[in-house]
């Protein structure tokens, strides 16, 4: 039986950002993390599939919760507008601790294998909001032109926030690089 | 020294596209893709980094062309109409052959690392489009969004042109996108 340990999925993540940023990720393996973490391999492997896992928040923590904002909006709200609403919530989930935030983007930008692995969640979350803005009656190619543009515009932002100067809430960024795109496009 | 073959990276293409839709792209080697195009492995590799790569042009015969079209754009163009132009030019590389273009999508969506490697394809021309704006004299995050969105108009745009019951050239389905774009964000 597996013993319960309290908060094992926080303690591995904290461990692995640590021993990331002290010795790279490519030279950190499962077990280092674990031990770290006063935990075995096997407890980490019931939270996270793989070492890349650990860097990212499950798609239950995040990606449902953004496609649940979308589908909350009002039933009249113009398919962008449903996507704003979705930007909300991701910029609610992401946008809580700056530093966090760019100690683990460079991690991530350290690894081919970990920049593959990010590519793919948010295809993944472009894909669910596609299908989320279908479900509201919006047709194709808008419902999928909207929800890669809302991709484009939380990629931008994010990294935006993480780099600016003087931090400012990660939902205004996105509002402001919505603004910037209506601009560019107009 | 190497044996110089008529056409090898061609006839590797076409032998790998046979043998992924025969047989499956995990069940094919590098060995059964050069047999079947009378080479050797050695060859393939000459051409291509791995198996992977054989499905993709290279960065010097798509990104590279694409870049340059944005760059040819009349100084004074808007960002997104220097985007555009970019646009027509991965539609001329890319739009010549839809059944080739569908069965190509098949496999790769077959696969994981192969729908990694095309994230990662579209992210390294969004970089470089972005990079591309940058030297216009587009300031950021307006290069940054340009860009990107400039890539979600290609995704959108090439999988409606896949797709569509009637074919249309693909410049079309791009500007069509770009203008419903431009609708939606309104």
């Amino acid at each position: 039986m597996a013993r319960w340990e309290p908060n094992a999925e926080g303690r591995l993540r904290t461990a692995a950002m640590e021993l990331f940023l002290e010795r790279g990720y490519d030279q950190t393996t499962v077990a280092d993390i674990a031990d770290r973490a006063g935990l075995t391999s096997r407890t980490f492997f019931r939270y996270f599939a793989d070492k890349r896992e650990v860097l990212f928040v499950s798609s239950k923590a995040f990606e449902q919760p953004v496609v649940d904002a979308l589908e909350a909006a009002p039933a009249d709200a113009p398919p962008m507008a449903a996507v704003a609403a979705a930007l909300d919530a991701a910029a609610e989930l992401i946008g809580a601790n700056r530093e966090h935030s760019r100690a683990r983007q460079a991690v991530i930008d350290s690894s081919a294998e970990l920049r593959e692995r990010e590519l793919i969640k948010l295809a993944s979350l472009a894909s669910a909001l596609a299908d989320g803005l279908r479900r509201r009656g919006v047709p194709d190619p808008q419902a999928g032109l909207a929800a890669e543009t809302g991709i484009a515009i939380l990629r931008v932002a994010f990294q935006r926030w993480r780099e600016e100067a003087v931090e400012r809430p990660l939902a205004e960024v996105m509002r402001a690089s919505l603004a910037d795109l209506t601009a560019l496009v107009a």
